[in-house]
């Protein structure tokens, strides 16, 4: 099992730990939940490293590279809920303390830096990745790259030991690697290829994970991490709830562990949209139905026969109340569709298509849209990517995960929508281009009421309010 | 021996790495120069979580505290030396981004919390000391704590680790403990007392460390560590350099190798005065010549001969060149002081004293200062000081480390002068009050070629360019 | 006559001055292009003292109205081309300096109070519009107005002579009003209301003006300015240069100048739009075709001939080159369509509607557009304006002058559009609604070359480089 | 009578008008209270011309200058109470709207354009001074000024009104030019030569007046006015009041109307001083003693036996409540000391001595301090000033106006005092070096209930609350 590791900040927030839940948790959870091996800092330390060379260099008159301070697109991060660090105000108080500059803070997991760290496969890849980060322009016009500052080597060197895969165990003892930490929604949200390639070398069989809807970090495992790691799944596991089906039959919050046929039915088409979206990529996914207490066997039943009809086999999963034991029919099923060999991987898009057409395919394809509307600020920045010549680089979606649109409160399968590409970002380094749709966060804040306020550790070292 | 961790910041900047030289050196080298066990990066984090706190704590109106923004102390903090941060315009862009507010960000070593950490003798100590931070002042006048934003369980869950000390070993294999890295100058530059008691429990003899000169990592070991770690040390081992003389004598940087019989002499003057001080704490110490392949003989046999006159013992120490072997008639002489018995420390002042009085006594006692002034900002800020009890805290002077008075270039032993308090700041959590003399910076910057430049790792693992 | 005063920021800019060209010229045109009479400066005083006691409340803890300063909309104004101070933030230094919160300076024609002060119809009115100025919200929501600080007295005392109208006279000696002057394109962009009536009062017959395309100067001044002034203007002088033509032809600026039967005839179609624009508020217009020395006999008989085919007079106006004397002819015509008492003005849409019906009239019926798109900021202030009451107020659309839509690329008569409401603001106390299309700015920049410095004043008073 | 125009900023605060009161006052009042000639907003605006040229300059990059946007000493003005902007950030919002940098208002009678419109003789002198206004330094260290912009013509077009003395009258209807209005605390404080010098031409006798007590308006006055305008006064009537004379002798501000003889003898050690003062000068001042209502006999009587017995002659002034014949006594007095011809003026220093010599002459012979102490931030400008050849520019303190010390609550004849020069600035337009001693003001705050909530003016006109 190849995991991601969990980002810090969002455990003093709302969303509380990662390390999974019930029989079906990864441990040490506290250490995995805080500071774990240290990864996150490292990465956080190598970001900033950057950061602080660039404005050293606007700074020393002396090797200056002419950078045009409002231009600068690489941000300061910290693993940490602080919505007060996303827009600031930097190098005030005169000549003493650099140039005074626009700027602001993402939160860890969304830097470029975790982003390269989970595409690189040695070293020397990671170095050159990070030479490649792009810092902004020159009052000139011209690009400016980490590599400019020579900062590769000193934030490889600070990435030494993230760069190492951890083992750790879940509950029943078996292994599991947890390695890197992207986002699914802004990033591309699966674990690091060194990580899932140590699986490979070491097991049979190697289950991971990409995070949010199959929409969104499905999709970004096929076409981004398969394709920078030369990788082939023989299997999709489409892990779904009838709590979220009810949600996307109509159901509001209050409502989700009441059962309803109706809603279910009615939702279901969001699975099914899924299920046709895993085909696209030549594999014919096994479906796990995650089990809450609340959930009806007629409603399961429902849902096993509609996936059925599709061609696909539906199994509920206990993992949560019964660890392995509970999964054992679901493993049974995966193993079998790998073994009978049917299953045939191929990428949905090609790179070497536009940037437009590789938008369009995934919007099209795989979120149901019809087509793809550009801000006047998009068509100028992706004029910028052509000049740059990074137009052949595959796409990463920055998307909500709450809808296939990019519209958060159309839930089911919505149809008759365009999807607005309000601006782009690339990751130069990580490589892949980032249209963003809509307004996403790169740094959460903080509940009226932060968990933080009920954790505690007593003399004996004993943790509380940590989950 | 128990030391205190190097700062990453400054790793990156001028100063190179801290992990010593030659055959006096603690390994593994790299690994304590860059992340080691994590200790720094769990201070930053419980640091900035309580910032994350405090403004999360502006922009919700439930649970809001009414905290004038104008008026918090707390500075969020980065191991990195960063100038453009200093000082910086926050929760800029909107209603959603908080409260608007001028703020900035100290390096890490600067921080309240490692202070706290150094000066705790348990988790209960240490979440006390967290809680007791002060934050700010409502817009009522009254003042904020972080217990009042229930921070102190969270930040002290986030040092679980950090507060436990750190074994590595020297070259020869003896034991080291690393632990706690507070600057002496803006702090009171020891390791943790948690660590020095650990020392005193597995040793016979411990050797610790108080940075930069006698009169502020000495003076601060003695007045503040001892008090609150209820220590008597049995012996000092005063460190000085023919270079250091030399300089203190008048030589410029550039004259700094060239051996000058005058300089020396007249440099003298302010090791005498170190040794003076010395004795006010009831300990006549043993001198130190770190030996430098520069140093003549004849220079020397004069610092031996003058320290003599003063009743002090002064040996040359020849660690760098030859380690353990080179130090072995300092170690018996140091164990001989300690033996004879002879030494009865004594703290300078007593806490109960007036905050001018005890200032004054550092002053004119070790400083040798004809007096002390107080801007018309610090008179406004000691009447705070009183008003919100904390008064008999010990003092942790912000001084310049290059001379004994606040006048950077005022060498050699400097007499005819008054110190000029610039303003106030108190560390309740720590337990000190930090009076700033002139403009003592928290957060460094780098040179024009920063160190980084030269760094890097090869695809084997194997680093260059830290050391 | 009744005319604008032109506002001193873009004199020093691109634009120069505004006193009109040739034989057609206000004097004193030294005074009226600087100074003039201080109605500018009077203006920007008002509106600056209401943002100097906006600050004064967030800051004196007394009387104090809790407002939260991230949603105060109300900005400074400066009557100068400065860029920098689009967007900056106020309050920094310390409690003695104010809150901290983000400010920005419009130039002062974009003042509501220059929207107001063209709007009312007495001193009492004017207090009242003042007071009603929207300001931002508590942090409790409530809406807070002018008149909550107690700021309308004041403001209208610094207007006590801005109120009243100003008499200049043209270079033949005509009497010409001149008072008030907002932009057309992101305000009302007419004279006061006023001055109309004061015009009105004293001659037989009263030419004024209403900025930039019939689009934006001439539909504002129907439905906004008539109706709070209770006027029924009895003919419209459409002007049209054979230029301008050219240009909505597809002519490049190069080619202004160029003689094109071709061209004159495509652009054409912008001109009819106008004409049928002008029928819809039930007056058949006059066209004048400003002449300028490359037109042709040709290009002019074919805009006359298809003037006629739409039963539209067209007459060729020779004002620069002749004065009065060249303008004869189009003063009779102007006369006769009066006299005949055939036109018979009527609004296009009823206040009483809902914002979107009204907006939606003037894309469709004047624009020629399909429809209206709200962003989803744009429905969320709807939303806003709706709860505040004040849906019933007209609407002022901040458009592009240099197109019927609002893409200012869009040349001649576009067809088969949609018009982007990005957001809105609104004017309460001035009394109008503003949908805001693109980017419109608010305060202009300076060129590379300011045409300041070529500006001079010699010992003897003589002027150059003001024109 | 030649006198300052008031500032509109102070008008809406404390302060209210300073038109006069009583039967001695200038008319018509509410227009010199508000914007009267307009001077004020020609001052402001050729002040914001050069602030946005230079802005501007930063930003184009054609005709770019190279200048360190962190160096420019120009701040914006504006004639209002508005503490938010006296510091700020500004060209925030990316790169369409200039380089971020950290700026200030200033309120406009603090503008160096003001005190160059008081010192220039003519336009071609206004011109060559604005010209050589000071703006910053470039990233090379070369000082840049106004001229390097080409914006002294137009600056000066802008001032072409301003530069005309104003002729009002008093009650009486006795001539009164008002013209420029500098503070006499942090400029030079008395109003233009150039209506000076109409004054002079015009009647027998001129009165003017120099701002605050005689130790700043009138040392300003004498060495710096009459240095640059040719002036030699041949007498100087030193105004007192028993009021001031208690304050003096430590009345509290509700004893200020309780007579006490023991006060007015302590505190005449004040008017003493003075007197002593203005002898260094050459003349023997005539003292007016202002006469308020609480005055009684025996203390006016004291003053005059005191004055006597220096050889001044003191007379009561009943200006305010008789008007002119209420002061008949003290012109006849005036007159018969100008008749004497016994006042032989001559200034108190010479320009060419070095900055200090000079500023340690006003500290000694007209303060009393016994010394002069400079910041290292104070020694640093010196330098630059040296450096850029300033040196023999005559001294305009910045000085508290409450005491003869730079120390506020030192009321009477201080004495055993040194004056702390805190920094420079210079104003190398006006022709001045300005020392500022302690924190002087520039932009002053509005109160908690503005003047501006009591003013009002109705339909008809009628002005409330001015005064």
């Amino acid at each position: 099992m190849v995991l991601r590791e969990p980002s810090l900040g969002p455990v003093f927030g709302i969303k509380g730990g990662a390390a999974g839940g019930g029989y079906s948790q990864v441990i040490p959870m506290e250490d995995i939940n805080l500071h774990f091996t240290g990864d996150f800092a490292a990465i956080e330390k190598a970001n900033n490293l950057l950061a602080a060379l660039i404005d050293n260099n606007l700074q020393n008159k002396e090797h200056n590279l002419n950078i045009d301070p409002r231009t600068i697109k690489w941000k300061r991060v910290m693993d940490m809920n602080d919505r007060s660090l996303r827009q600031i105000v930097i190098g005030i108080g005169g000549t003493g303390n650099g140039i005074p500059r626009e700027d602001g803070f993402n939160i860890t997991p969304a830097s470029e830096v975790m982003a390269i760290l989970c595409m690189s496969k040695d070293i020397d890849d990671l170095k050159n990745r990070l030479g490649n980060i792009f810092v902004g322009f020159t009052f000139d016009k011209k690009p400016i790259f980490a590599r400019d500052l020579k900062a590769q080597g000193a934030m490889a060197l600070l990435l030494k030991d993230a760069i190492k895969p951890n083992l750790v165990q879940t509950l029943e003892g078996n292994p599991a690697i947890l390695h890197g930490g992207p986002f699914a929604n802004i990033a591309q949200g699966t674990n690091t290829i060194l990580a899932t390639k140590m699986g490979l070398s070491l097991g049979d069989y190697v289950v991971t994970e990409a995070g949010f809807g199959a929409d969104l970090g499905a999709e970004k495992f096929m076409n981004i991490k398969c394709g920078y790691g030369k990788l082939a799944p023989e299997a999709i596991v489409l892990v779904a709830t009838i709590r979220a089906l009810r949600h996307h039959g109509g159901a509001k919050k209050e409502e989700y562990n009441t059962p309803s046929m109706e809603r279910v039915s009615k939702g279901f088409q969001n699975l099914a949209k899924h299920i046709e979206n895993c085909k696209k990529f030549g594999i014919t996914p096994v479906v796990a139905i995650n089990h809450f207490p609340a959930d009806t066997t007629e409603e399961i039943e429902f849902v096993q026969t509609q996936c059925a009809a599709l061609g696909v086999k539906a199994i509920v999963s206990y993992g949560f109340a019964k660890g392995g034991e509970g999964t054992q029919e679901l493993a049974q099923a995966v193993c079998d569709v790998i073994d009978a060999g049917t299953n045939h991987f191929k990428p949905l898009y090609d790179w070497n298509l536009s940037v437009e057409e590789k938008i369009k395919t995934i919007a099209t394809e795989i979120y149901g849209a019809d087509g793809v509307e550009y801000s006047s600020k998009a068509r100028t920045q992706l004029k910028m990517i052509l000049n740059l010549g990074y137009d052949k680089l595959p796409i990463c979606m920055a998307k909500t995960q709450k809808s296939l649109s990019d519209k958060e409160t159309a839930v089911g399968r919505p149809t008759g929508f365009t999807i607005n590409v309000r601006e782009f970002e690339f990751a130069a380094g990580a490589g892949f281009i980032i249209p963003i749709l809509g307004d996403m966060m790169r740094m959460p804040g903080l509940p009226a009421v932060p968990a933080s306020e009920h954790m505690d550790i007593d003399n004996a070292g004993k943790i509380s309010g940590l989950s």
